[in-house]
């Protein structure tokens, strides 16, 4: 039975990478997957992290997801980019997009492109870095498989999708990275009440019949709600609309689903807006300003005695931080995965692993 | 003492009109305003609607927001227009923005507008509204008045600001307009609460002294929470960031308070982006895809038997339809403020109004 590890953040990323590879994914992506999947484990969001690595290359080994895709990208205008992604993985596509959107907001201040036939991309906030790290604010949309129902409804209908805004930070401090599930909780929240044996609050989930229920069991197999009722619905269906009816990609409950769907591709939808931060101002005075911002929310009174006031992206930048430092945890269960896929494809654990397999 | 009323909708417009035109305002403009404001009262949102009239005209007249402003707009790029408010109403700088965001979209596929020196614009909706009419998907950003905390603070430092998105409908379906705030419940929830006597469930808002509270005139003198805690309020600071920080107006808990700050303007910034929804698809493609999404939508289980599933904005869709044919209720408050009015100016009262008075 493989137990729990910790593992540098370069070896993880180098036993991806040649994960990937091994499935006939090109170095130079294979290096951008495992990137990303890293960066999630990194960051403490351990649902879009090297946990799905099997997913992932179970997809890639059936052929449902293309190892080279062939991603093109067109002007509509100087300003606006239309990709089809090839059925490549999400991650490619969405840094392409991420990419065009940047250099035409360079340019021109503003820049959009709609990416259709691409697949779950893993973390928002992973796009958003890249633009904020080019200097510009972004808005990254995905659409997702259903989920959740639409508000008023009871079975699922819509996706969990991200809202993702990111803005670069001011003059000493650290970018903005808003990255927030469309759903009240995180769908890991629940399996934890579940593993520990523990109730839920109301309001949380459904049932596999679409009835409310406090048994986190029952939640798990049933439907997660949307934040603030109406609002969360509304926020999904906007990325419905976005990435899925604008940029010509599956929508309105017919992305595929990863792990479910093993016929067909997934089909997803990604939309991407980059801006520059000084169309108004200039980009000096933009960095005093958001500087100013953060200085002044952080001396604002704090709700718990001795408490701190952390900008959004602030507590995934403080764990990365650490997480460089003394390695990324991985659980027994992602261990196990990584472990097999390793055996299966003959790579090389690095010895962390090895040690707990 | 006024009672309440049932005024028809042009009638009150050509009241609220001339209203703003005895107090300087130019009659095209003041046509304006008195539309967005009886829209919002068409559809249900009383909390911006003729209601207010009494303190946008204190403002005029005390000469903190001008009658007459001169609205400047100049191009940074082909795309992106940098507004300057001129400290007009909110209602004609955000109309002005949103025509110039929409203008660069129909020929550049997206557009953006910044405007800085502005002030409180009503509802949002009304200006999606103008964006979806003209044929474009839209966002209508705003920033305001220090109402709410930042995520784990207690004091006020974030606006109640809106988040608003717009997409045109499409073959037999209605513009879908998201409209909503981002804090838990509305203003005006509390306040009912506090009419009826009632106590508001925890989590809601806070007391004066920062402390949750169920006391429901403890919170209408407090502070309302944001919506899902850290995701209400970072969609909040996205609004500053967007509308305050790149726009170049006030920002960080500086924007003037409409009600309380009567020694100077409040400097509300606006960020309209609008698009062509025909990018990556034909229009006609759009038209049938979103009935498509609609017609998917609509056809889930409900999660109340003998329920219905109603895209954003249908509800006050429905209202308004309703509203236009028999009238718009006014408050006894609310009649009042327009009755001391219109005594003030000399305008004459409809006679629904006069009736009342």
């Amino acid at each position: 039975m493989t137990r729990a590890a910790v593992v540098a953040a370069p070896q993880l990323r180098d036993l991806v990478a040649a994960l990937f590879v091994a499935q006939g994914v090109a170095p130079g992506d294979a290096a951008t997957v495992a990137h990303c999947l890293v960066e999630a484990d990194l960051r403490g969001v351990a649902s879009h992290g090297v946990g799905r690595v099997p997913v992932y290359l179970k997809r890639l080994r059936s052929g449902l997801v293309a190892a080279r895709p062939v991603i093109v990208v067109e002007d509509v205008t100087p300003v606006a980019a239309r990709i089809d992604g090839g059925n490549g993985l999400g991650f490619l596509v969405a840094r392409r997009a991420t990419a065009e959107a940047v250099s035409r907001a360079r340019t021109y201040g503003i820049g959009i492109a709609l990416a259709r036939r691409s697949n779950h991309f893993g973390m928002a906030a992973s796009y958003l870095r890249q633009a904020v790290e080019a200097g510009c604010a972004a808005f990254v949309f995905t659409n997702a498989s259903p989920a959740m129902p639409i508000w008023g409804g009871k079975a699922p209908f819509l996706g969990t999708s991200p809202f993702a805004f990111g803005a670069p930070g001011g003059e000493g401090t650290p970018h903005l990275l808003l990255d927030m599930a469309t759903s009240v909780v995180a769908r890991g929240k629940i399996r934890r009440a579940m593993v520990a044996g523990e109730p839920i609050p109301l309001g949380w989930a459904l049932d596999r019949d679409g009835e409310p229920t406090t048994d986190a069991t029952a939640a798990y197999e049933g439907l997660i709600l949307p934040l603030g009722g109406p609002k969360g619905s509304g926020l999904s269906l906007m990325m419905e609309v976005l990435a899925g009816v604008l940029a010509g990609s599956a929508f309105g409950g017919k992305v595929g689903n990863q792990y479910l769907d093993d016929d067909r591709p997934q089909d997803v939808g990604h939309m991407v807006i980059a801006l520059r931060p000084d169309l108004a101002i200039t980009a000096e005075d933009y960095r005093r300003r958001m500087a100013a911002l953060v200085a002044r929310a952080k001396a604002c009174p704090t709700a718990e005695a001795g408490g701190e006031i952390l900008m959004p992206g602030e507590p995934e930048a403080r764990l990365e931080t650490q997480r460089l430092r003394d390695g990324v945890p991985i659980s027994a269960e992602d261990a196990a995965g990584l472990c097999a896929e390793a055996r299966r494809a003959g790579v090389a654990l690095p010895a962390a692993l090895a040690d707990v397999a």
